[in-house]
């Protein structure tokens, strides 16, 4: 107790202080973040009407059950398309719209899976009959690939879909209970039609799964067609996904005209033939795509975690004294802020990395609609390890960031909690993580056995550019010294051969690899590749070093940085990562506020702009349904008897003395 | 698609057969992880009676709103004293019963924090008139520490009680927002007493933080006393401690008898006085004893990580064919197994950790009763650097062990989400772990210190036993040869060495340590002292090569192990890993059935004892409320009008063309 001093008070002093002393250009890295001044206007513009809109109100969410979460969900989907309407937004407004409301919904499925599946693969008849209608959502769609039996192994899915030459129909079935559609986004209660993946059998053979646009439910009445059943899997773990309806279907016996198999690729003729699709991979756009975009969606979470966080441990003070008198801010803490700024810098990276991701992106989708599949290896193969490192690694971050927050982080006012959950299953979804490790060491074995063979380090495309060390006949490097830290060039090498290291020694004992090598493997080879682009993009040293700190061993394992005379050789380099938190730490206020979120967005009690935290956390318990009576119910139930019969109890015991 | 071949009842025939060719004695195992035959058999037949009861049933919790929790979890307590009533348990039986209902429940907080407390700190008035009545729930507790504004630094906390010498009586106020008790369990609803911790002021004069016994709540009608505010803060972040109504309080110039300050140590005289206590730490005896309790709590609850997970990796078939013409089980892969063995042996060491750990306990708990504090900075060193270790192991393992089940770990109904849930907080409760880091190094550096000055090694305490290898003038390990890592004490002497390196660097960098320098050495200190004591009693290879894996990079940095000629030598170690791993493989349902859950107990789709997992899924996922229509409400409300106007603009779209 300090009487007279105001630590609520305080707390909106030490925010505005943190802004004062910062002296990053906000506007100008703001406006770089988001594409330039024009991008940056148009998203404040959507999220300022958004957020003064009642339906997108925040302020009841954290107390409500799921089936509220789903309704409020879709009513909110709902008002984005009439606002979008209301404003004349263009489609990329209204994804800006659908994409600053901080809740999986269920039209992202029909926006990312549904859409550009049925339109990327779609015969001329269904771009036709159905394209306006998928454009303009006057059906709403799901993408049902995986199920109970089987989500990684898609060869083995059990639906099948056999054409009736009679009808010239397909008959789409499941046999068994695992071949039971689940995790279906959207299907549960939503989504009118799905592409359903399912092994196509003709006269008796099967020619492996393949895509059928399906209605599900009447447009009439949504009831749920003859011959399917359909249901949401239930509740979610940590409450994630709540707002999304996750279904399962069972088929029995439906029938499809022929029209709706997917025949951009593979087709069937009317008699059942079986038309070969030119390259086997061309279908592989849409999951390219999706992965392509997810580095961009975990920069800006991560950047949320930066903000809430840096934004409490600013006004958070406690334990010892500091200069000024008062308890220190927690930010100031180097356990504390060796936890945080890591995470400022994977947003700026990953942010940054997104872009030119995508970029590259529509450069190959281009050339693949012209048949050429040349640049779809390299593509998969960075998109493959960019999934693993930026789920992982945003993962990771969220929890980092609310734990650093103490008890108050456990509070769902916190708001990283709801962040978290929902971000989860993105090491799963979208190819499990431990899988995808086992292709990118697979694509990195493949071109380093190349590379022995021609040794043509020049030709290594830019996901395997590290290899080029293993050509030439350098020496494992040895330890930097302090002032060379400072220079991003000796972390990149220093990433680089981890992973060139690692490779070589993986091919080496292809046939015995530990059980951990792949994870190690690709975790390498994907930072190798980042800090290549990361060099040359911002020279964020910050992110270059922390990187390196983690993945260390890696290096030592090669006897890497030389030996130490009973010394810690990497404690330059630790130092070095210390230092720079230093210099940075008067920044850190700016450099989260030019993400440019608003209170509503962010939607937490510990994050917002003012800073004034306890205010926040108070305001916010007061409307908690428990508080809505003074005697909970299971007073009377409960309580009052285990009172009673406690009371009795000890006043027999007292008789007893 | 194997036609003819049933993926659903394949997995119990897995399960079957993975049992039928364990070797491992299960029965004696599971007495042995139970204290005895005696004890397992008196904790089944309290299963048994619970599992049973229609107010323990579990089908409709993931379903169920926070209040609803809340007033299940209060019905749930009342039961068990009924029972207990009924069948005569015993205290600890009626324990037992409480811990094995896997929900984080209010009466918590009477049983571990108030009860123990008060008892062990309260006057002789306090014994005579409370005593009773809280064994006996006659009366519920809850203990008021944190505020708004603090938690770790409780000099800081800001309520007060100042002594009223007029009427005897100490007046308990709030002063500020901040000064308000916040995140105390059972205040929000259920409490009628807490144990306040408030700055004591006689004569306007503060003496520091100290207890007091305050009556929160009316014991006629449950009707808060005039005088106090007490809310529910809200919900908490993920779903977790749903069932808990952590509370606020604020006071407002509340009185109480000066007996009930808690003055077995320090005390108040009726004019005045403060008489300082014997010995400034004789009151740490209860954070001791939550503590020491926590390695049995993460070792079960690893236990249910470990069970459910194997359980399921063995059912679950997915990916490359196997020997069996099969899909390969899941546990079969090295990237899968390298995950979830290692769960089992942490399970196995703490829950024999956490046994010896309350034996120790126990034996200081008597002498400090006698005034005797010698084993108390002992017991302090141990305790914290074990609670970091165990809670921060237990997290990790609980979502490891949850990702492992891919897609379907993530619903709800795989059961471990919840878990995690409500253990995540033990990283920040009891002592941030954090925070804790710090202590662990203080007392690591300074028996380092007093070795130097020393160099009495023979006289090193168990938890610094570690630090005789720098007294000694040894050299730093080279790398062991394959067949030496099958030998414990290898690793158990590189552990200890990895520790004794990190004391002495960070001893010799004291005033210049880098970020991270307290966890690292924190951890490395507790895992030398864990790895001797599992040395002693379960010679488990598996625990020491995977936590030196995990740990290596802390012996490299010193050039421990040796030079390389540019080859990994951590390989021969992650070799070993593998190969016991393949070793064990066939025993892990063994040694999982050994720990003895039930499924009720489990409350798991995925971990189900017969292994039909597809079953449990679809069963449960039917009871999904918004499966209680075929129409949502939602439709009316956002589906119907986003169609129609879809269909309307898609019907515009083709008028145009
Ligand atoms: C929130 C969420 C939303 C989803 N939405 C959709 C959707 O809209 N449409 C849809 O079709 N699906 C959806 N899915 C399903 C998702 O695509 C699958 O869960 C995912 O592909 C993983 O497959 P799985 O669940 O079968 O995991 P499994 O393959 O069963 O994985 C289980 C474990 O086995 C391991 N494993 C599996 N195969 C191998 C192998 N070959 N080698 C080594 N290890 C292996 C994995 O690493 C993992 O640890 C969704 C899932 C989630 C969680
Ligand atoms: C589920 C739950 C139940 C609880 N139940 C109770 C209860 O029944 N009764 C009760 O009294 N309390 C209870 N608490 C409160 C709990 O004891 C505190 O949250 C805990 O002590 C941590 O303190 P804090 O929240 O103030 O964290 P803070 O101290 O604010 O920590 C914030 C950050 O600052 C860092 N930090 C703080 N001090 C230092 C330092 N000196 N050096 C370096 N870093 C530092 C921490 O590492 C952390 O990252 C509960 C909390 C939770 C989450």
């Amino acid at each position: 107790m300090s009487p007279g001093h105001d630590v609520n008070a305080q707390t909106g002093v030490d925010m505005a202080n943190a802004r004062r002393n910062a002296s990053v250009n906000i506007s100008l890295v703001r406006d770089f973040l988001h594409n330039g001044r024009t991008e940056w206007e148009k998203r404040r513009r959507i999220v300022e009407i958004l957020s003064k809109d009642p339906v997108f109100d925040k302020s009841k969410r954290d107390f409500m059950s799921r089936p509220e979460r789903y309704t409020r969900g879709i009513a909110m989907t709902n008002r984005v398309y009439e606002l979008q309407n209301i404003h004349n937004w263009s489609q990329q407004e209204a994804n800006i719209a659908i994409n600053s409301l901080d809740e999986q919904l269920s039209i992202g499925l029909h926006n990312v899976a549904f859409q550009p599946i049925l339109m990327s693969q779609g015969s001329p008849e269904i771009l036709r009959d159905f394209g306006p209608l998928v454009a303009n959502r006057g059906i709403l769609g799901c993408y049902l690939q995986t199920e109970l039996g089987h989500g990684t192994n898609v060869p083995k899915l059990e639906t099948t879909a056999t054409y009736i030459p009679e009808t010239k129909e397909f008959e789409i079935h499941s046999p068994t209970l695992t071949s039971s559609k689940w995790w279906i986004g959207a299907l549960g209660k939503t989504a009118t039609h799905g592409v359903v993946q399912a092994q196509l059998i003709i006269g008796g053979k099967n020619y492996g799964p393949h895509l059928f646009l399906v209605q599900l439910r009447s447009l009439e009445n949504h009831r749920v067609l003859p011959g399917i059943k359909i249901g949401d899997i239930g509740p979610k773990s940590l409450g994630g996904f709540a707002a999304t309806d996750n279904g399962f279907a069972r088929f029995n016996h439906a029938r499809i005209p022929k029209t709706q198999m997917l025949s951009k690729f593979a087709q069937v003729t009317d008699d059942g033939q079986y038309i070969q699709p030119p390259h086997a991979k061309l279908s592989y756009g849409g999951m390219l795509y999706i992965r392509a975009n997810m580095a961009t969606g975990a920069g800006w979470l991560m950047a949320k975690a930066a903000t809430v966080s840096i934004r409490y441990a600013t006004v958070r003070r406690q334990g010892e004294k500091g200069p000024d008198g008062l308890e220190r801010q927690t930010v100031s803490y180097p356990s504390v802020h060796s936890r945080l700024l890591p995470i400022i810098s994977h947003a700026y990276v990953f942010i940054h990395l997104g872009k030119t991701l995508i970029q590259s992106f529509e450069v190959m989708s281009g050339r693949l609609q012209k048949g050429d599949t040349s640049l779809l290896a390299e593509m998969h193969a960075v998109t493959s390890g960019l999934k693993v490192l930026v789920t992982s690694t945003g993962i990771q971050d969220l929890e980092i960031a609310r734990r650093s927050m103490g008890g108050h982080g456990y509070s769902a006012f916190s708001g990283l909690g709801r962040l978290y959950a929902d971000y989860l299953p993105s090491a799963t979804y979208e190819g499990d993580n431990f899988v995808l490790d086992q292709q990118v060491v697979r694509a990195a074995v493949k071109s380093y056995g190349n590379l022995l063979k021609t040794n043509d380090s020049p030709n290594l495309s830019p996901s395997m550019a590290y290899l080029r060390l293993l050509a030439v006949d350098a020496t494992v490097p040895t330890a930097p010294t302090e002032a060379a830290w400072q220079d991003p060039a000796t972390t990149i090498q220093l990433l680089e051969w981890r992973a060139a290291l690692l490779v070589r020694e993986v091919s080496q004992n292809i046939d015995d690899l530990d059980a951990t090598a792949g994870q190690r493997v690709a975790k390498a080879v994907t930072e190798a590749f980042v800090a290549a682009r990361v060099g040359e993009i911002i020279k964020i040293v910050q992110y270059l070093l922390t990187t390196l700190e983690i993945g260390i061993v890696d290096l030592l394992s090669f006897g890497a940085l030389g030996a130490s005379n009973g010394r810690d050789v990497t404690r330059t380099l630790r130092l070095a990562i210390k230092n720079l938190c230093t210099e940075l730490l008067p920044e850190v206020i700016g450099l989260t506020d030019a993400f440019g979120f608003t209170d509503w967005e962010l939607d937490s009690a510990l994050g917002v702009y003012d800073g004034k935290v306890y205010e926040q956390l108070w305001n916010r318990a007061q409307a908690e349904p428990l508080n809505e009576t003074e005697i909970p119910v299971a007073y009377e139930q409960s309580i009052r008897p285990m009172l009673k019969r406690g009371q009795q109890r000890a006043a027999a015991m007292r008789t007893k003395l």
